[in-house]
C-alpha cells in the first residue's frame, strides 16, 4: 500500500508556487491575456485558407503556360490558358486585399490606439504631467518623474485613498522601510523566485526579456505577412495566448524554432534564464547583511501581524493598510507609465477567520451593478458582464462577502476618481492563474490604448503569508478564539520513534520524520490499520521521490481527547492591492478630450478631471492686466488658500480665451475671471458655462463645488448666469 | 609676479569641499556641537587642579610618615606626621566629593534626561507609534516602522507642510523615484565624498565610526575618571568640540594617542577610512549601470530646473519642493529615531535671481521674534537670544530677505505642529561649517534629550548645485533676464594661443590654459599690463600646485565692447530641507507628559499633541455596553468619517476613566461620551473639561475644533458645562 503524504508535499510546493506567480501576475501583465486558446477569426482564416489556395492555382496555371510555350503549342490554346492565368491572378489579388483589410482594421485600431496615446501623452509631458527622470543625462529606462500637476493628482489620488479606505474601514496604516533583508523575501518567496525569463545577444551581452521577443514575432507574422498559412496563424494565435504559461524550455524552443535572433544585431540567443527582478544592495558597512529593495509593500505588513493584532485588542477581521515605493529592476521597460523600475503601490491586508469570512458592510455594496468577467465567462469566449454584486456572492460566483465588499469598494473607488465605469472590469482569475494557495482572486482592469490594464489585484490568499513567516522567523503569527465554555477535541499524535528511523534510513531519517508527521487523519489512519495487521507498509516520501517501507515500530499513531480552552488558528488574508501609477495613467486617458476652437481651426485639449483629483481646483484670472484687479485676485487667492483649494493666478497679458484653453488643458474645473472689484464670474471647464458671484462669495463657492458639498448644477441653479460670447476665444 | 588663478582653485576646492559636506552636517549631527573650544566650568577646573595638588600633597606626607618610620623617629613626631596625613586624606576626599558632585550634576541632567527618554520611548513603543522593522526577524539597526498613531501623526505633518509650504507658496511639486543613476551623484559630489570614517576591528573585521569612539572616550574620561588633570580635562574636551572638523590623520593620531581599542573586543583598530554612506545597487540586468539609492530628494529637482522654470512662464523665483525617501546606510546607527538608515525628507528649492534675493511677503514674518543663535554670540561663548526677525534681516545678521522669509516660515510651521517655542532655536552655521560658496545657513535646532538636534537646514547655497550639473550633463541650467532696452557692455576676452602654449608646457599645457582663461579682471588686467612692460610674468597653476613663466606670445588679453540685450545667469537656490522624522520624534518628546491618575496612586502618560497632528482626532465611547448608546455611536461615527475626522469607537465594557487613559495616551485631543440617545459630553484632553451637547451636533463641534475653526475656549463658552466627578477616574 502506498500512502502519500500530500501535506508535505503541498507545502514544498509553496516554495516555487507562490506569492511572486501571484505578484508578478497582479500589476505586472499590464495586457491581460486570458490563457485560453483565443479562436482566430472566421473570416480570416478562411481567407487566408483561399489565399493559399489561389496562389496554389496562379502556380499551376504559370506552370502549364510554361508548358504549353515549351511545347510550341497553338497561339489560340496558350492565349486561353493566360487569359486564365490572368483570372486567376485577379481573384488571387482580391483575396489579398480582403485579407490585408481585415487584418488591418485590427491593425487600424490599434493605430487609432496609438494616435490617440500620442495625443494623451504628448499632452503630458509637454504639460509636466511627468518628465522622464534625468532627462539632462539622457534618463534611465522605467524611470519617470512626478512633474506639479501629476504629483498633485497623485497627492490626491492617494489623500482620496486614505479617506475612502483607511479612514473609513478604520484601517491601520503603518509605513515601513524599503530597505528590506534578504532573510524576509527569502521567505516570502521573492528572493528564490520573483524572476522573469531573460535571453542574451550571444556576441554583445544586451539582454532582452524572452517573451517579448516571442511576442514580437509573432504579432509581426500575423499583422505583415499574408503567406502564411491559415494552420500557422492559428498556431501563432495560440502561442500568444499560452505562452506566459512556458517554461524556459518550452520559451526556448519556440524562440529557436522561429529562428528569432537578437532585435539590434541578429545575432544568436542565448536560452532564456530567470532574471530575479528586485534591486539587491547591502546593509550596513561590513557587507555581510545582504538586502533588497522591497518588490512590494505588503511584506512589512505580515511580519507586523502579531503587533497589530494586539493594537486591535485581539480581535479579528481587522485590516491594516500601506502606501509607499516598490521597486522591480524590469529587464527592458516598455509602454510607458505602465511598466517602471519604480512605483507607488497602497495595499490593504484584512486579516479574517478563514470560518467566517462574512463582512457586516457588505449590504452597502450589495446591490452596485458594474462589468464582472468570470471564469466561466472566460473559458467559453464570452465577454464581461454586467452583474449585481450582492447576486455573485450569493451563487458563489465571488467566493465570499469579504471579497465581494473589496470589489465594491475598489469599484466606488476607481469610478469616483474618474474612471470610465463602461472601461472598467473585475476579471476572475483563472484556476491555473492562481497559487494553488488562494480562494480566489479579482483584478481591476481598466480598459486603455494599450488593452486592459490589471490596476488593482483583490485575492484571498488564505493562511499562506503569515504562515511562511511563522515558519521562517520562528514566531507563530495567530489568533485565537476563546470559547465560551472547554470543548472536547479529539486530536491525532503522530509519534515518529527516531531511533527505529535512523536506524532504518539513515541520512533520509529527517525526510520520513517530516513527511509521518504531516501525514492527515485519513492517511495516518490507513497507516495505523495497515500497521496493526501487516507490520508494514509502504509509504511514499515525496520529498525523497520514492516510496520507504516503514515498520510497526517505527511509528506510533493515536487518537487522543483533549479539553480545549480555545481555538488557535492562521489567519486568512484578503488582499486588495492598487497600483498607484497605473491608475493614474488609465485615469489619464479616460478624462482626456479634444474640442474645436472657436475659430474652428484647431483642437484643443483638456482632461475632464473631477474636482475631488484635478490638480489645482482654480484659476484666477484678472481680465486685463489692472492694479484693481489684481488686487481683488490677490485677495481671492487668499481666501482660497486658508480654505486650501490649491489655485492658480494667471495674470500674464494674453487673452482670456487662451488662458482658459491653457487652464483646460491642465483640467483645472473652475476658473474665477475678476472683471470688475465687487463681483466676478465662475465658469465651469466642461461645460464653459458661467455665473456671476461677488467677490466676498467667490472663494465659498468654489471651495464648496471643488469639494463636493455642491454640485456645478446647484450653482447653475443658484447663481445669475453670465453670457459672454467674446469670452471663451 | 604671481598671479593665483582663484576661480580655478576655488572650482576644484569644490569637488572636495561640497555639497556633502552640507549635507552631512545637516540631518546628520544630531547633537550639534559648535565647533568652539568649549570652556570649561571654571569651578571643575580650580577643583581638578586641587584635587591633583592635594593627591600630591597626601602621596608627599604619605613619603614622610614612612621616612620617620624607617629611621624609627620618635613616636609624637610620628603621630604628629600621621595626624597632618589624616589631615590631608581628609581633605583631598572633599575635594574628590565636590568635584564628583560638580561632575555628576551635569551627569544627573542627562540621567534623568535619559529617565525621560526612557519613559517617552517605552510609551511609543508599546502604542505602536513606531516599531523596530522586522523585528520577528530581530531586526535591522536603524530601520524602523511607523505604526497607526505614529502613520497618522506623519500623513498630518505631511499635509500640512504641503498645505503651509507648497499650496499658500504656489510651489512646484515634484516627485522623483529614490533609485539615481551614478552620473547624478557623481556630479553633486556624493559618490565621491558622502563619506564617513570609519575603523576596523583589525582581527575580527567589525566597523565602527571612528569619531564615535573617540567621543565616547572623551566623555566617559571626563565623567568617570577624577584624577585626569585640569589640563587633561581642558584637552578632552578641547577635542570633543573641534573633532568633527578632524581629517582622517587627525582622528587616527588621537585613536592612537589615546590607546582607544574595539569596544566589544580591545582589539587593535585599523586607521580611519572613509565610507561612503549611500545605499548602492545596479540598474538593469546587465549590471552595467551603477545606481544608488538618492541620499537626498534635492538632485531630482535641480536635474528639472530647465523644464520646471519653461512651466513657470520663464520667471523667477519660483520654489520646488519635494516631499520622500531618502536613504544612508549608516555605520553605526545609534540615538533611536533621530539616526536611521532610511528617512522622509521634504525639501524645497527656491531659485532666485543672485542680485535680487528681497521677498514680496517678508513683511508677513518681519516682526516675529524667537530664539535665534548667530554666528557671533556662537564665537563669543554667549547663547542663544530672542530676535526680531525683520531686524535680524535689516542688521545683516541672516544674510537676505528671503533666507529670513524661509527662517519665520520654518518657525511657524514648527511652533504650529506643536513644537515649544522655548526649545526651538535657530542656530547660524559658523564660517568653517559652511561650504565656500554657500552665502549663509541657519539650522532649526530643537532641544530633545538627546540635546539640541537638527531638524531643518536652511541654506543659501548660492548657484552651485545647477553649476555642477549645467557642467556635467552639458545642459545650461540657467535663467535670462530680458533687458528693456539693449545695454553696451565691456567684455573681458582672454584667448590663450594654444600652440605656444603646448611648445611650452606639454603635458601640462591643458592646466595652464584653464587657469589663464579662469581669471578674473583684475587679474587679466595686472597679468596684459606685467606683459607689456616686462614680456613675461611668473603665473602660478593651483591645479599644477607651481607657478610657470607665461611669456607675451601666449596669450592675448583684451576689453571688448558689445551690445547686450539680455542677461543670462545661473539662479541662486535657498534650501530649506526637513527631516521630517526628527521634527516628529522631537513632537513626541515636547507633548509628552504625566499626571497623576486621580486615586493618586500612578502616573499617566499623554501626549499634548494639537489637533492638527493628533493622530484621531476623537474618540467615541458609549458609556455602558448598551444596543442603544452603540447605535448612537455609529451614528456619530459615520458623520465624523464623512467630514473627514479620524475617530475610533470604543465599546469595549472596561470603566470610562481607563478609556480616557487609554486615549490620552494615544493624544486624542476630544471624547464623545455617549451616554443617551439625544444627547452626548465631549471632554477636552488637556483640561479633562466636559460639555454637553444634541447627539446631532456632536461630530460638527469636534470637526470644528480639531480644524481650528473654533477653539476648545469658544466651545467651553457655548455649550453647557458637564461635570461628572466619577467619569474621570
Amino acid at each position: 500500500m502506498r500512502i502519500f503524504s500530500t501535506f508535505v508535499f503541498h507545502r514544498r510546493q509553496q516554495i516555487f508556487n507562490l506569492r511572486q506567480f501571484q505578484t508578478t501576475t497582479i500589476l505586472r501583465n499590464p495586457i491581460s491575456i486570458a490563457p485560453i486558446q483565443i479562436p482566430m477569426d472566421a473570416t480570416e482564416q478562411s481567407l487566408r485558407q483561399s489565399l493559399s489556395e489561389k496562389s496554389s492555382s496562379v502556380e499551376a496555371q504559370g506552370n502549364a503556360v510554361r508548358a504549353l510555350k515549351a511545347s510550341r503549342a497553338a497561339k489560340p490554346d496558350i492565349d486561353a490558358a493566360i487569359e486564365q492565368l490572368n483570372k486567376l491572378k485577379l481573384e488571387k489579388s482580391t483575396v489579398e486585399k480582403e485579407l490585408q483589410s481585415i487584418i488591418s482594421s485590427s491593425g487600424n485600431g490599434s493605430l487609432n490606439r496609438e494616435a490617440f496615446r500620442k495625443a494623451v501623452v504628448n499632452t503630458l509631458e509637454r504639460r509636466l504631467f511627468y518628465i522622464p527622470s534625468f532627462k539632462i543625462y539622457s534618463g534611465v529606462a522605467g524611470l519617470f518623474d512626478y512633474g506639479p500637476p501629476g504629483c498633485a493628482i497623485k497627492s490626491n489620488v492617494l489623500s482620496f485613498w486614505r479617506q475612502h479606505f483607511i479612514l473609513e474601514e478604520n484601517m491601520l496604516e503603518v509605513d515601513c522601510p524599503c530597505v528590506t533583508p534578504e532573510v524576509v523575501l527569502k521567505a516570502s518567496g521573492h528572493v528564490d523566485k520573483f524572476t522573469d525569463l531573460m535571453v542574451k545577444d550571444e556576441k554583445t551581452g544586451t539582454c532582452y526579456r524572452a517573451d517579448h521577443l516571442l511576442k514580437d514575432y509573432c504579432t509581426e507574422k500575423l499583422e505583415k505577412d499574408l503567406t502564411i498559412s491559415a494552420e500557422k496563424a492559428a498556431e501563432l494565435k495560440d502561442v500568444l495566448a499560452v505562452m506566459e504559461d512556458f517554461s524556459p524550455e518550452q520559451l526556448g524552443a519556440k524562440i529557436r524554432e522561429y529562428g528569432i535572433t537578437a532585435p539590434d544585431t541578429k545575432n544568436p540567443l542565448s536560452d532564456p534564464y530567470p532574471f530575479n527582478l528586485m534591486f539587491q544592495t547591502s546593509i550596513g558597512p561590513s557587507g555581510l547583511i545582504p538586502g533588497y529593495m522591497r518588490p512590494e509593500t505588503a511584506q512589512g505588513i505580515f511580519v507586523n501581524f502579531k503587533d497589530l493584532y494586539y493594537y486591535n485588542g485581539k480581535k479579528l477581521p481587522f485590516a491594516a493598510a500601506q502606501i509607499g515605493q516598490a521597486f522591480r529592476n524590469e529587464i527592458s521597460p516598455r509602454q510607458g507609465l505602465l511598466r517602471v523600475r519604480e512605483f507607488t503601490l497602497a495595499e490593504i491586508e484584512h486579516f479574517v477567520d478563514p470560518e467566517n469570512k462574512s463582512h457586516p458592510k457588505f449590504s452597502d455594496v450589495a446591490k452596485l451593478e458594474f462589468l464582472m468577467f468570470p471564469r466561466e465567462e472566460q473559458m467559453s469566449g464570452q465577454s464581461a458582464k454586467k452583474l449585481c454584486l450582492g447576486e455573485a456572492v450569493a451563487k458563489g460566483t465571488v467566493n465570499n462577502e469579504t471579497l465581494g465588499y473589496f470589489i465594491g469598494r475598489v469599484y466606488l473607488f476607481l469610478t469616483r476618481l474618474g474612471i470610465d465605469k463602461e472601461r472598467l472590469r473585475f476579471r476572475q482569475h483563472l484556476a491555473n492563474e492562481m497559487a494553488h494557495y488562494a480562494a480566489d482572486c479579482w483584478d481591476a482592469e481598466i480598459e486603455s490604448s494599450y488593452g486592459w490594464i490589471e490596476c488593482v489585484g483583490i485575492a484571498d490568499r488564505s493562511a499562506y503569508d503569515l504562515r511562511a513567516h511563522s515558519d521562517k522567523s520562528g514566531t507563530p503569527l495567530v489568533a485565537e478564539e476563546k470559547f465560551a465554555e472547554p470543548k472536547e477535541v479529539e486530536k491525532l499524535v503522530i509519534t515518529p520513534v527516531k531511533k527505529e528511523l535512523g536506524l532504518a534510513f539513515k541520512g533520509n531519517q529527517k525526510n520520513v520524520v517530516e513527511s509521518l508527521e504531516a501525514m492527515n487523519e485519513e492517511e495516518a489512519m490507513e497507516m495505523k490499520a495497515t500497521l496493526e495487521s501487516k507490520g508494514e507498509v509502504e509509504f511514499y516520501v515525496c520529498t525523497l521521490k520514492k516510496s520507504v517501507n516503514i515498520k510497526k515500530n517505527m511509528v506510533s499513531i493515536s487518537k487522543e481527547k483533549k479539553k480545549e480552552h480555545q481555538r488557535v488558528f492562521t489567519p486568512s488574508v484578503i488582499e486588495p492591492s492598487f497600483g498607484i501609477g497605473r491608475i493614474i495613467y488609465c485615469l489619464y486617458e479616460h478624462c482626456f478630450s479634444t474640442r474645436p476652437s472657436k475659430a474652428g481651426d484647431e483642437q484643443l485639449n483638456l482632461f475632464r478631471f473631477p474636482p475631488l483629483v484635478a490638480p489645482i481646483k482654480c484659476t484666477v484670472f484678472p481680465l486685463v492686466q489692472n492694479q484693481q484687479f489684481e488686487e481683488a485676485a490677490k485677495v481671492i487667492s487668499k481666501e482660497l488658500a486658508s480654505v486650501g483649494i490649491s489655485h492658480k493666478i494667471d495674470i500674464t497679458g494674453t487673452s482670456i480665451g487662451k488662458r482658459y484653453a491653457r487652464t483646460d488643458e491642465l483640467g483645472v474645473p473652475f476658473a474665477i475671471t475678476v472683471d470688475s472689484d465687487t463681483s466676478v464670474t465662475i465658469r465651469e471647464r466642461d461645460s464653459k458655462d458661467q455665473v456671476r458671484v461677488t467677490l466676498k462669495e467667490a472663494a465659498s463657492v468654489v471651495s464648496s463645488v471643488s469639494e463636493g458639498k455642491m454640485t456645478w448644477q446647484d450653482v447653475w441653479a443658484t447663481f445669475p448666469h453670465h453670457s459672454s460670447a467674446a469670452a471663451d476665444e
